[in-house]
């Protein structure tokens, strides 16, 4: 559980600094940072013509297909144990 | 369950468009992209001087700390359910 002081960090995206600032650690600000990064650097790999801009909007975007994808998997937990325990209750 | 075929579709992502290809419905495709867009230019509100890179570079982070954390829900989840499932059998 995160407290409520702000938590401010400096971290390196793609060759660019950005300052974030946040209620959560400073680890999980440099884990995401990192992982953005490496998403950036894995897509500039297959795609090496893309211009920085259109990198990281991919890079948005895949990020984004991986979100729905969790949450949908979450949706169906949630609902499994919705059923599991409605069944111990009834 | 998505089958086999691979799905292309060109959306409109902050002004770009992008060209998408992959084996998740159009619809799936369209709504990750109006998704990010949204996210671009909710961010672009609140950072008016931001270049598109940078706006890019935020939203990707934004995402992925989401990403993180409905993760971070599931695993909670799958560790409930897997303690009421013990439950049951043992």
């Amino acid at each position: 559980m995160s407290d409520q002081t702000i938590t401010r960090v400096a971290v390196d995206i793609y060759g660019n600094t950005y300052k974030m600032a946040g209620y959560e650690s400073a680890g999980h600000m440099r884990l995401v940072a990192t992982m953005v990064d490496d998403k950036m650097r894995e897509i500039q790999r297959t795609n090496p013509s893309l211009d920085t801009a259109k990198l990281a909007v991919l890079t948005a975007v895949n990020t984004m297909h991986d979100y729905l994808k969790v949450k949908e998997q979450m949706e169906q937990l949630e609902q499994e144990l919705k059923q599991i325990k409605g069944g111990l209750n009834g």
